[in-house]
């Protein structure tokens, strides 16, 4: 039997005494229940019984993270690594889940819990991971180097397939490398999948055909039925579509799992819903170990937000997210393509290169900060390219606005003065 | 096009403007985005525009549900009710799930987000629900009336096929009607699941040969693979088995769908993870809403806790949660069979009885509580018996323990002189 463990590492809070609580996760977690039990035998912990490995205390807090209506503070906080035996647990992720993240999620008596990281050997690595990554990315794009620019068809919800096909021909048009359906898109009856791949696809051809461009253009494909999802990714790839969107928490482990083992596409995963998991800083879990999880079942594009986001996201916590899938788990194959989205116009192209170590290797996808840029959207992929080309070279947005008037438009319909 | 509505109600929470986070979110999660966009134009928003149905206000709070280190209290809090056109969603589960519920957790300037319900139009009913419920439960088990008694084999993980098997036997002699693997047992390497099927299933036949009762075993099939998992619910079909152990969260919408279109057995499920979702009230999702999908999906069986489970949740949620599961979406035929468990002895039997409505359709599952029985897993299962019996014959159990020498030694071990 091995000897290799996996490593968890919770943030726990609870009134009560840390140490106590962290053994009892071990044992739940593993061999025991709530009574002794004549069958837990020394063989059977030896096998597959978790230990604590370590706990490090952390300032407590006066308030707990759920409410405590009967209880009161102060609340220990502690870091708490616990180790499961490889032979409790496998190399399957809805084991790896149940075991070390569900169960601890249900436990009585804390008042607060987030995963912080899964440590996971070299076991691990037999999972696919993506098939296409950055580097898959850059050729089916033909971008050999510089971040993709990349739009986001808007109106999110309700054109029909021809006047989606029109906005990819204004997109195209526009010099973009990238274009998506919106996450909430996927087969409506006023949009069925294979009408809009009918329309779409011979915009995209056109344009590859007058230009020798071919953008890549990722259709939503998720269903929460697998045959139905792989249904629409044949016909993507049929009518000649290299990428889909991915809902991934839609479509859960099951459906990634099943569609990347079949999956001739480039994957862009969008995780929406993750939030709820993530926003309470002592709840849930890090997007460090949530993110591990889907490159290993194959995700090639991964949407973690940017600087100055729409939605709720600290600059913070992009940065990490950034830092976090560009790190290799067990080699550099599994890092997929940083995508950084939401609220971008191209303002937050300087702060992204300086904050994410000066690179150039992402995504950077903006629906609204190119539909609505003040002199179209051909005005909005320039103003965007400019914005990286000031970033990269280490000016102002600012100063190269000053012969730059797409950019100059944007900075003065949504500029941030910090700019 | 459908008139038609899906109605989603969240309680929101904010230091700003209550109806305008309504507002922005019934435009964000349908035809908007943070700029105005020229190709939202009137058909478009007919299409598929949501709009706020309803706003009920609620007691403001103090204190923030996600901590919001920069803002300052009152927060407002509101029971908002969103309307979706079924057009834009369609009844795809990904769909419903993304549009209603992803988008809106990452949503900026809020504090707390709850999806409390979600109300779907009769086009919906198009989902499989479950194949067997309560009905078909009872028809396996062949228990015509009263509460179908369980048990899980402890300990939870480290038994070897063999020893497993011993246990099953013990627990078939003891009388119960259903037996299942601890959800956290899948397929590890020292207790594959065709080992284990093949060691479990000759006992499972060998006591319905000598008693002619067939006894239920639940085998835990989850893979976050579903072809994985359809082997593994292949092993168990062509063994004979007749139930499976689906851990709903670790295999996702996807693997549930995929599994149910192809089952033969009746599906146990185990919400592990779901706690996370819920534990904080302001936060997630209540369950009511949550077991929706999951019930549309096709869970024949569904866990919800206990009174006065050895997990987190209190007693009058579990009571909420029983309701719910016993209430139909459609039809009476997309009820589960509710599972009463977690920390169970039969000390809960009498006020599970009153507190749920006198229903005696029900599995009451105890892991511990036979296992640790201070006189067997014989006479576990004989308390638990005893239990119910003055619970549906309005006895209380210290009476009823006074003639009833198993029901008393549970009572002396695990009693809570409230009984």
């Amino acid at each position: 039997m091995s000897a290799r463990q996996i490593n968890v590492t919770y943030r726990l809070e609870t009134s009560g005494d840390i140490a106590a609580l962290a053994a009892k996760i071990a044992s739940d977690q593993s061999t025991g229940t709530f009574t002794e039990l004549p069958n837990e035998t020394a063989d059977v912990r030896a096998r597959c019984a978790a230990r604590v490995a370590s706990i490090t205390p952390l300032p407590h807090s006066d308030t707990p993270a759920i409410p405590d209506p009967n209880g009161h503070g102060p609340y220990h906080r502690a870091d708490v690594v616990i180790s499961y035996p490889m032979d409790a647990v496998g190399t399957d992720i809805a084991a790896l889940v149940t075991i070390t993240i569900g169960g601890v999620y249900a436990v009585k008596g804390l008042s607060g819990v987030r995963v912080m990281d899964i440590d996971l050997p070299p076991e691990w690595s037999c999972h696919p991971g993506p098939q296409f990554g950055m580097q898959g990315s850059r050729d089916l794009m033909g971008v050999t180097d510089g971040p993709m620019i990349a739009s986001i068809i808007k109106p999110s919800l309700g054109l029909l397939p021809d006047a989606t096909a029109e906005v990819v021909a204004q997109l195209c048009a526009a010099g973009v490398d990238f274009i998506k359906d919106d996450e909430k898109l996927m087969s409506p009856a006023y949009s069925p999948l294979e009408a809009r791949v009918k329309a779409i696809m011979p915009v995209i051809r056109a344009h590859e055909d007058k230009t020798g461009k071919r953008v890549m253009y990722a259709f939503g494909i998720s269903a929460a039925d697998p045959d139905t999802m792989m249904r629409n990714h044949d016909i993507v790839r049929a009518h000649g579509g290299t990428a889909a969107v991915v809902n991934i928490n839609s479509i859960g482990y099951g459906g990634m799992s099943f569609l990347r083992k079949r999956s001739e596409l480039c994957l862009h995963a969008h995780r929406n819903g993750w939030d709820i998991l993530t926003r309470h800083p002592r709840l849930g879990m890090e997007f460090r170990a949530y993110q591990k999880l889907w490159r290993l079942l194959g995700v090639d594009q991964f949407q973690i937000n940017g600087i100055r986001a729409k939605y709720w996201e600290p600059d913070d916590s992009f940065v990490q997210s950034f830092k976090d899938v560009t790190t290799p788990i067990f080699s550099p194959k599994d890092c997929p393509l940083p995508v950084v989205c939401s609220g971008q116009w191209g303002g937050q192209a300087v702060d992204t290169f300086k904050r994410t170590g000066g690179s150039l290797d992402l995504m950077y996808l903006a629906g609204g900060g190119v539909h609505g840029h003040p002199m179209g959207m051909a005005a909005g992929v320039r103003a965007i390219r400019q914005a990286w080309d000031a970033a990269s070279t280490g000016q102002t947005l600012i100063d190269y606005a000053k012969d730059h008037p797409e950019l100059a438009a944007a900075l003065r319909k949504w500029g941030d003065t910090s700019q």
